[in-house]
């Protein structure tokens, strides 16, 4: 079972990653970009067969190590 | 207009991030976990309001600058 874990500083944490990005694309010239934000994704290949336990799996992977969950936040998503 | 670029590793590609991240969750008790690979997102907002042009223009985005097109392979999705 293939589950992904995306995490992403929470808003209105500063982002200086995506600040940085947000400023290289705009010196190559790509204009009109309001916001930048960076974060990670994790994909993992469980032996969980059943997609609903392996989501609840991920989901405390996220808690105890993916996650810094005082300044990020997750989403398990099933792709 | 906000769109999602995920840039992953490539198939084949050595992660030894995932492979730690893997040995980790192995430590903390997570079982059956047969692959971890991660990568990165970075999401924009854009001031296009079409989603077809924002997501050709964040696929040069991609090209240009965000992804290592060597050893990496990169989606855009409008989320």
């Amino acid at each position: 079972m293939k589950v992904r874990a995306v995490i992403k500083l929470k808003a209105g944490v500063l982002d200086p990653q995506g600040e940085a990005i947000r400023h290289a694309l705009g010196t190559l010239g790509f204009d009109g970009i309001e916001d930048v934000r960076q974060g990670k994704i994790i994909e993992l290949v469980l032996a969980e067969p059943d997609a609903q336990r392996a989501e609840a799996e991920v989901q405390q992977m996220c808690e105890a190590l993916l996650a810094n969950t005082v300044i990020e936040s997750y989403e398990v998503e099933l792709p």
